[in-house]
């Protein structure tokens, strides 16, 4: 392709060079557990620059696995950075979130392990890591830490508060916790709250760490074995969820892994097999055991409605204008729950707008089809900031 | 509702008592890994008689986690037993698969744990169980077990060969296998070849057991530990891919167990968390890790084409007529799946009829769902008996 022809998501990791930065809230917050938590250090990138008036800011909000960075490169960590930012297709110069327009903040979510206060983080009381003595969060608490970074930038209102998964219940979230924030709200392959499915296959993942005996009741921090085995087999079966059985057997079909014919043994031995158990170690490296029993807890308990007689009735004061997208194939996320949302806020005659994109790579489509959300993304962002 | 307008398939446990019966293969048989297992030992009940002409006799085959025991009771191994055999709904005087008509056979499979050699079996070279010294069998292996017990039982051809899920890939498997010794085939919640996400999940399984560390390499027998946790992780992931996302939705919601208010803790608190949980301890005290693995590498391997150049091609010589049966909320074994096998075979224009029946249930819904399947099943067989 040559680079005329090239689409903008195809120019990768153009959002430049993206330092973590630090915030603290010395006085914490009260969580909804009941438990306050001080201080809280929140991780956190931006990208873009915050125009006079502060009405072209965009939170980004990141899914389970997710971190600060959105976008671009990080050659601090890495000076052979070659792998961008976890939504580089969607966030950068000329994208969807386009970052010569607006100003883009992601942040680590709370509970998170990367940078954010977590169970991984060191308790100061006792001066141990918090491990399973870390609050059980829950994604509205995830919010009123991102509102008080939003305080710390100078960040009155937000032009957009845009999430997929994990990332959309925040938004959504945010569009209900603080109707006068957010002009828009972009809720991504997700849902106002989870069913008995999800939290389910959540439920087996967590099994598989607490029972793990290199989970050690959590405080496995500094030892030698780690539950690795238990995070990587809940990294597996969340994985199976992302994908979708079209695309699965597009990728991999019966395919065996350098062999023609069977083992006849307990190898991994069919492609889908090998790359599974890829994911699963590879997930090891970079993510925290502890963390993935409290980001799935925390969707576990996400539900808008749950102190509402009704979804409609929880979004009665909602202001902020929707933009509902949800993919064909994805059977975690289904657009069934996108419609309920839709439904919800069309009850309250809230402005919404929604598609639901053909695709065949189930839950995981908001990651890789960027023609398709551009298309929807970029001129509803762009209606909002005019009207600013 | 009175004893008049019950259904046939109310009539709980009515096929009577059933003793567990023994065959031994001595020479034993020659398996598609390439070694030779002997002696085999199957076990099998039997329902009804066989009659003169020896036309009558019907093979049902189970799936996973069934056993020989797939109508009435066994009062033998229980006195007060109150739990009918797997199939109670479909087998027995007047139901689907009427023994007061047909003379109805089960065996456990090779492999299993409940009285057919398997890896829990004593090695006579060794005088201690197989484990996973124990050869892999595959799908056509069971079957020739099936095939010599017939041999033993004087019955030259079958009626029918019934089975869902892993039990319908015996019944596919039989008609290519032994063409001249089977009429028809009721093929039920099944595949032809089991796909990419179904063998993705069976390897979280494994995985979750191999991992176990009081799995000890598969020699966990007489062993204080046993590896119930990999086990009862493995059995929980299988249920949810035998449930329908509606069901659950249906049978459980958001619902929390015995409390109002969220517990902010890792303890199972929804209902679907606790019912999963609950079917994962119940499994283990019946059911052998080792066998869940080779239960499981069978599934993974069949594949009816992988001989041949298509699924037509490897279905040419069969002669049996077929009925196909699948769920419409069975998204493990999927109507796909079941149309793949219809279209092959009338592509080498066998004789077949296939409906997808409407139900809520998901995979399980072959267990649950006896009204339509007796529709189907009942006239099918009496159709064929009657050309006998």
């Amino acid at each position: 392709m040559s680079a005329e022809n090239a689409a903008p998501w195809d120019h990768v990791g153009n959002a430049g060079v993206s330092p973590i930065r630090a915030f603290t809230i010395e006085e914490g917050l009260d969580l909804a557990c009941g438990r306050r938590l001080a201080p809280i250090e929140v991780a956190y990138e931006t990208y873009g620059r915050l125009d006079e008036g502060g009405g072209n800011a965009i939170l980004v909000c990141h899914a389970l696995s997710g971190d600060s960075h959105v976008a671009g490169f990080r050659p601090a960590e890495d000076p052979d950075d070659t792998k961008p930012g976890w939504w580089d297709v969607m966030v950068g110069p000329g994208k969807a979130i386009d970052t010569d327009r607006y100003f883009v903040i992601c942040s680590n979510v709370l509970g998170g392990c990367s940078g954010t206060t977590g169970p991984g983080s060191v308790d100061p009381r006792t001066g141990e890591p918090y491990a399973l003595r870390f609050p059980l969060v829950t994604i509205e608490d995830m919010v009123d830490v991102q509102a008080a970074l939003l305080d710390h930038l100078g960040v009155d209102r937000l032009l957009s508060v845009v999430g997929g998964s994990m990332g959309g219940m925040q938004a959504i979230a945010w569009t209900r916790r603080y109707p006068g924030r957010v002009r828009t709200c972009i809720a991504d392959a997700t849902t106002p709250r989870l069913g008995a499915q999800a939290i389910a296959f959540n439920e087996v993942g967590r099994r598989a760490i607490l029972e793990d005996p290199n989970f050690a009741g959590g405080d496995y921090y500094g030892r030698e074995n780690q539950p690795d085995s238990g995070l990587s087999i809940a990294r597996m079966v969340g994985h199976i969820t992302y994908l979708s059985d079209v695309s699965m057997r597009a990728k991999f079909g019966r395919r065996l892994r350098e062999r023609v014919d069977y083992a006849y043994d307990f190898v991994s031995e069919f492609e889908v097999e090998t790359y599974l158990t890829h994911k699963g170690r590879a997930f090891v490296e970079r993510f925290d055991a502890n963390t993935y029993l409290y980001m799935t807890k925390a969707m576990d308990y996400f539900d808008l409605a749950a102190d509402s007689s009704s979804l409609a009735e929880a979004l009665r004061d909602v202001s902020a204008r929707f933009l509902v997208l949800s993919f064909s194939s994805d059977w975690l996320f289904p657009t069934a729950s996108s419609r309920e949302l839709v439904a919800a806020l069309r009850a309250v005659d809230a402005e919404v707008s929604f598609a639901e994109i053909p695709s065949p790579y189930g839950h995981d489509a908001f990651l890789l089809e960027p023609a398709e959300q551009h298309a929807f993304i970029a001129p509803f962002l762009a209606c909002a900031y005019e009207e600013v």
